[in-house]
């Protein structure tokens, strides 16, 4: 017996991935697929991969999906998905929600980095971060999921070990990200079309992305510290459609070896399927990773600076948003961890 | 009157493009082009671009070269230009050299990341590092100029003046560069091949890149030390044709205001025409700077991590290498600085 | 029970993208997988993508292969292909080549475009040629299945339903095609690294090219024709890494109307899982085919010139080379003929 | 002494193209460009390239340009081309127009094709079609040059000269183009954004493009005829930004030869300075005509279906528009055809 699932806010490419992924799910039935923008149309009319697939976009109807469906996918714009999560938590769906508004525990960090209060700050204490390699028995217990951002994903997942074992110091971090040009959303804008983004590189937002203190928020857990700690993230858009890579590199503390290094990563994802830790100089590439849901995480050693320096490479739209999304609805109702996913 | 200038190892890309640009040049003739590879051919057989130049490729002889030519520009792989270099100095030629043997001040250095001992280790002192920017006085009088490498010169350009100025320190620089596959030469290698390259994005050499102790070298000038410094270089690989862009975290001092540092780039570059500043808080763009001898600087402030962020962008080709080439020679020769590069 | 099968030379893009979709196939293990030049190797040096898979590439030896296989895959260069099919076939194995050697049924027509005398003529009337939705029952029960290049089927299949209807002439057919880079296989050749292929568009092979005769004696059966036709076919290389469009203009007989093309298309596949075929006045586009094996098609019709205008759109790796040897197989063996390929 | 040019409508990527040829050129000063969407802003803001020019887009003001220019360069959707050129002609100033209002010289195909009446039918016999290489002594004492199309340039220059030599018949001609992305112009639309256009192949228009009707005009005078031809055109989007490749097959005369097609091309060809014919049997690339204003072209017979097939290889903006506006303004001049150009 499948789960009925629906998806809100089905029409951009986050949305486009997680339909590709949930029509080959044999656990998992699309019931309801929401779109304001193309309500009442076929949705093989707005993305032609699923011609055949007979599923049609509709208005959002809260009462509707809560008395039909078991989990509800949110792809909606910030300050929206709490609207949504609210009632449909109350009727006892479980949430997972892929855009920005249940990441942060801080209701002032979210303040400051959205300029908006919180929509629903009761719910940041139960959401749960839905990095699986980190949160997995949390995610299993969990009603609502925050899925991580596609750059946070990136960045987490290689620097994570190295602070929990304490091999580099949470001080001082600097992350050089580059993304494909997916990751910016199906937006129809000028520095978007086709002739302003090939042939073109470009940093953005180097200053206060929004991605920043989620990555700053999981990194001081990881390295156990109850304080806040603050890093320089700084992405880059490049011509690509799909794939981020990002570059990180870390003090290394007395006694980080890349013996030590190896050692940590084998003991955090030694046993994780969608993690692939390079051998030590190697480099990750966004081409071994594009549509899988898999991190690729490669490792050096600098001691001319002292430095570790770690890459992680990743699909935006699959490890880095709803391929990731799908691992914890598996996760959350006792599915195969990889089921719609390989 | 027009100058005859030799180009000696034109075979790949920084020699076609310096071919580009020279056969524009209204004070300079091409006398002399050698490949050992193509010796015998046209040059327009190898680069189609130029049917009709009949230019043809030559094997490298010395001594015609010095008999004939007033100036000539070397394209060889390391460790081979300073082997042309001596003889055609001592025949009075001036020589441009577009490769790594004359950038490091320092024979140990050059020794370190090159593995050998350097071939003409007495000629480093009279090498002039050939950045106008920096160097237009000695470049004006020199005989060798050492041009400086595609990475170094997206970064040197954006960093130099706030180290001058004393707004950053030269500690604890982060520098992650972008690099179009132009940037890797010619080579016909398996992980250079289109469908290797193309949706791919990878760091790679993130520890010891041959061109790390150049930048090293000139931004410890730039702060007027007589330490050296060290300092962390990430080149990336992208799937564009032509273009960096380096993207430079600074300590900053105190002090430093983003009102200050546009001071210290308009006493750099106020007058330069080959350096465009954008705005603060604006990033730069290869797209605006490809085919063209332009550096596009632009800065940022982070307060949260009290870092000054900035982005150089040039077209490696032309900026980075064959551009600044002809740069210099308009410098030497006292033809206006802009010929044939606009 | 999964069968048992053998991928010989498997070191190109087609055998990568073989692997890819055997991995995931339920019914059939890879028990021998072979490429003299990586012989020894994982391959997950060779492929990054298949980390943790425990596959080595080992010699072909035909005996070995011959005695614990049930079918084997070949995607060897032509002329090589006749050698290992004959004793496998001898064995009793299913063969199963990718490659050009059993595609046409004159011996006389291999002659005049591979330029070599046929290894194997006497199995060239045993071949079944394998696109499904022409030939699924002759599929099911050969021993030997010669896979269509990846232009012919992009060609065959949007043209075959309009001559097979009387809808348009065999004669005065004129198809332009244009290819992702990694249909010239995974060669390293200086004309395929990124810089000469990116920002490039050309034709090539204009005259004569191998897959020509392939679409002449399919689109001549589809006919009802017993005599040859001769046609124009152009491929063009352009930047993408996956997928071909052809571009196929017939001319139009009495009758025909966009209606019966339609009609025409619903009978040849209307229950065809793998082809789409978009309404009147649409275009078929690539990027909706990458990574499926899905062919879509499109059709216009030009009164001004009386010429119908058919598109068809593949992924020149999946349904033009891989995907289709495995639902060639899935047919021959029972399987679903989905399986491994959504 | 410099002649003051105007260009009017200077906000898309022809208008960007125009700008950077003019800035450079020796003896023409660009006095006044206009774009309603960006008047009373720096032409840097919009197309940073031009950062220190000091040029800014004003409103579209006829009297002021008439008083003050020589020539006017109109950059205009169609139908808003004849509003300027009337009063501006009157005015005595040369009319260039890069749009498509005076190329066809029957009112009732630009009815057919354009939806509308012709807006200014008495001009359409003044207007010289604007391709130098086949009418330079009109072009000379005209006052209107109405610039070809992109399409048609890269199609017209390779077939004329066969069509006028008679090796070739101008009925059932089948032209094949492939065209990078600004040829499409600087639009915000969704089938555009990058992710839409980058690794996609499509065909598009293939019926009743607006650029045949003009490709068959120019086709018919070439061979003699005063009667109409009728063709087909089939255009393509493919993710490059500049180039288009044409494909042109046409149907042998007899008598047809490899050696005098060259003939017929020298003839046509041998003094142009922009036109590049390669040898027999190879094949035209965009890559080694992009950022010129030369047209590559290549030609091949396939005795098997007896065709002549060429292509002609352009840059898009260069000699598909910008730069072939230049071209004329020179000739119209009397100066150097190339200034400007190289």
């Amino acid at each position: 017996m499948a789960i009925q699932v629906a998806v809100i806010g089905a029409a951009g490419y986050a949305g486009e991935e997680l339909l590709r992924i949930l029509t080959r799910h044999r656990q998992a039935d699309i019931a309801v697929i929401t779109s304001r923008k193309y309500a009442g149309q076929e949705v093989s009319e707005v993305f032609p991969r699923f011609t055949g697939s007979k599923l049609r976009f509709s208005d959002p109807d809260v009462s509707r999906i809560a008395a039909g469906c078991d989990a509800v996918f949110l792809a909606l714009p910030h300050g929206l998905a709490a609207e949504y999560a609210l009632p449909l938590l109350e009727s006892g769906l479980k949430v997972i929600d892929i855009s920005a508004d249940f990441r942060l525990k801080s209701p002032a960090k979210y303040k400051e980095y959205y300029s908006e209060d919180h929509p629903a700050p009761e719910l940041l204490s139960k959401a749960v971060y839905g990095l699986p390699e980190r949160y997995r028995k949390q995610i299993k217990d969990a009603a609502l999921i925050a899925c991580p951002g596609c750059y946070p994903t990136s960045s987490i997942l290689p620097a994570a070990p190295l602070l929990e074992a304490g091999l580099a110091s949470p001080d001082g971090i600097v992350i050089a990200s580059m993304s494909g040009v997916t990751g910016t959303g199906r937006k129809v804008e000028l520095p978007l079309i086709f002739p302003e983004c090939n042939e073109s590189l470009r940093a953005y937002k180097t200053v206060a992305h929004r991605h920043l203190p989620e990555i700053e928020q999981e990194l001081a857990f990881a390295a156990g510290l109850d304080r806040e700690i603050a890093l320089n993230f700084v992405p880059h858009l490049v011509p690509v459609n799909r794939g981020i890579n990002s570059t990180i590199l870390l003090n290394a503390n007395p006694g980080c070896t890349l013996e030590r290094i190896a050692e940590a990563y084998e003991k955090a994802y030694g046993n994780e399927q969608f993690v692939r830790v390079l051998p030590a100089n190697s480099f990750s590439d966004t081409k071994y990773v594009t549509m899988t849901n898999c991190c690729e995480i490669a490792y050096n050693l600098d001691p001319h600076t002292n430095k570790v320096i770690v890459t992680g490479a990743i699909d935006n739209l699959t490890k880095g948003a709803s391929g990731q999304a799908v691992q914890c609805m598996n996760i959350m109702f006792g599915f195969d961890e990889a089921e719609g996913l390989v």
